[in-house]
């Protein structure tokens, strides 16, 4: 019997770890795959042999897995650059008997995994490589979504709905306008998941920036301006990624502080000023950052759980003999909300970038569709929050140092 | 019978309509009290006669006010500045024969009650002036806390823990330092409450960085080199208010852009810059602003639980006859938390401001002692969610406007 390798890669998300718990309790379940290794930091950890046996590990530990935000093994940004590297991940496969190797991540992690896969083929090394998406961004092509989205989803919506209502409390004589960065360097998902703030009420976004529109300030500060004058005070959410009319990123204008360095903004701080400067509204700014993606005390019961499964189906899959693949989900339904799981190649995952679709923008590029709620309503249902203690989350504990 | 009037002023919270909740349905069931107006956006509600009558709302709505965050009728930043402001408040009194009023929010909010309940006093005009505290800062004197405190308090030490266990994961190979910035102008409670992550872990934060202590820079770069050194990453909480060792705000240290304009900063910006420019970490920041102070899906039920007490007592207090006299809350016990409330003059509130006690403060001025983890902890425990519908919560929603 052959063992299994599975880590961790990018990101976090508040759902990684679901997935890895999915992937960790079926091999440890499987009559068929002795044991389950877990890489720490992700190739890193393969690459110095630097692994946790999970049929040593605490069951307690693995089941608090699920409610377990960032990831829980270590992350990493490495890539593959050498056959150097493949080499010797082959020889580490050989020496600790890998026959299933999982690995957990987005577009770069699947390059990783598909490079891996490539090289032990050519080499009739038997190893089935199987990747599990994992993003916020929701950028990967090929798959309805990807697990981490609706979690952050959840948290960004929820988040603009109460600042909202803030900021409409405050507007009377003080804040008139609300900004809030969402991540999404390259695409709008995130920025657009505020939207979903609207089901249970009217309070806002106004306003939702993102970067598959390049700004156009005039119209941009004239829907400000007939926010403020209808509703008292406009909400608007502003992806990290934005672009001015010249095609450059907003967090990339250059700032001098006094000491004659260019500082690097943020694109939610730029807005904030743009407005203060022409319309003189006072204005506040969030910048949830990391907070948006590690909120696990607020994840989408739906993600989690399809994030449980795809790591199941890896499992399912490379027992089946099926390598070079990722999960991808199906959507089948919308109401009720129904999803399966198929598999596609790495190599159409690794270079593809998913745009939010032109039928999800609305028309004047500053808001969403209805048929964008449609989309995203379903990935953000139920709730799955972890235990609390002394009144804090409880999350579980690896040693990774 | 007389009626009673309710506003609510200055900075939201999680909890504020929870004390509305109190007061409301203490009326509403009082056989002493005829209606319950209450004031939208605070004072300027009243001196508009911009009301709600409570008798004609829906009770559905009034029940949700214990679950719903900011201000539900509106809040105000305006200051009674005149006596003719005061007759004219003492007029509308009359002309809608009120003979309670409750007046819900911070320092600036009890010093307009207390002038409200001098003016009506001199001229025997039996009106009972109760103010209700409510604020995340917790710089009130004469009460344990305020209401408000313990749900922010919540919220950043689990985005705290949250996004430690992030910047852990990342550490590795990207990024190594995580900086928040808390709200807390003049005192450090909000920062310090970070420090409530530990309970259940040991991920962080590393450093607390607050108003009440000139920023080291030379001690605090040594205390984050030690911290990656130690762990691989650093945690940092940094108070809005920070100040340097010159007594400047960090958040007001000139920048100048592109256009010659001076930029207003933030605090965490300003330390994450340092970081990088020391020790060339790369760093992540997260800037909450007002989600810490809206974030009801995540309060506190001792803290919910107290702003209802409060103001369900502020009714009391006035029905025995009680006025010019703020609600406080006095601490029992704390294992097992119990507390009991009192009255204080509006006088002495409205000009004092309670800092974080010296023997709350580390030795290096960079954390919080045991003692003060004794006094917080109470304060965040137990959950009290909103309920959620299409996966956002369900908030409730008066007509202000």
């Amino acid at each position: 019997m052959k063992n299994a390798i599975y880590a961790q890669s990018g990101g976090v998300t508040q759902v990684v770890n679901s997935s890895a718990y999915g992937v960790i309790k079926k091999c440890l379940n499987s009559k068929k795959i002795n044991e389950i290794y877990v890489g720490i930091n992700g190739i890193n950890g393969i690459l110095t042999e630097n692994f946790l046996k999970m049929s040593k590990e605490s069951s307690i530990e693995i089941d608090k897995l699920r409610f377990t935000p960032s990831s829980a093994f270590g992350s990493c940004r490495k890539k593959i650059t050498n056959n150097e590297e493949l080499s010797k991940i082959s020889d580490i496969f050989k020496k600790f008997n890998i026959g299933y190797f999982f690995y957990n991540g987005g577009n770069d992690s699947m390059d990783t995994a598909n490079k891996i896969d490539l090289y032990l083929k050519e080499r009739n090394q038997n190893v089935k490589v199987i990747g599990i998406p994992k993003t916020i961004d929701n950028d990967l092509v090929e798959t309805d979504h990807t697990p981490g989205y609706g979690s952050t989803a959840k948290y960004l919506a929820t988040s603009m709905l109460e600042a909202s209502l803030d900021v409409r409390a405050m507007s009377k004589d003080s804040t008139k306008v609300f900004t809030m960065e969402t991540m999404g360097r390259n695409t709008g998902w995130l920025a657009a998941s505020t939207a979903l703030a609207r089901v249970n009420g009217n309070f806002g976004p106004h306003i939702i920036l993102i970067p598959e529109r390049l700004l156009n300030q005039e119209k941009f500060l004239s829907k400000v301006e007939n926010s403020v004058k209808n509703n008292g005070y406009c909400s608007i959410a502003v992806s990290e990624g934005l672009k001015n009319e010249n095609g450059e990123f907003l967090s990339e204008l250059p700032f001098v502080d006094t000491f004659g360095n260019k500082q690097m903004g943020n694109s939610s701080l730029v807005i904030s000023k743009i407005i203060l400067e022409n319309l003189k509204f006072k204005t506040h700014t969030a910048i949830p950052d990391y907070l948006q993606r590690s909120s696990r005390h607020i994840s989408s019961y739906v993600d989690v759980r399809e994030a449980i499964e795809c790591g199941m189906k890896a499992v399912d899959f490379a027992l089946d003999g099926i390598s070079g693949k990722m999960i991808t989900i199906n959507r089948l339904s919308n109401t009720p909300y129904h999803s399966e799981y198929n598999t596609v190649n790495l190599s159409l995952i690794a270079n593809g970038t998913k745009f939010l679709y032109d039928n999800f923008i609305s028309d004047d590029g500053m808001d969403v569709t209805d048929d964008f709620i449609e989309y995203a309503e379903p990935l953000i249902e139920g709730e799955y929050p972890p235990h609390f203690d002394k009144g804090i989350p409880i999350y579980s504990h690896f040693k990774i140092k």
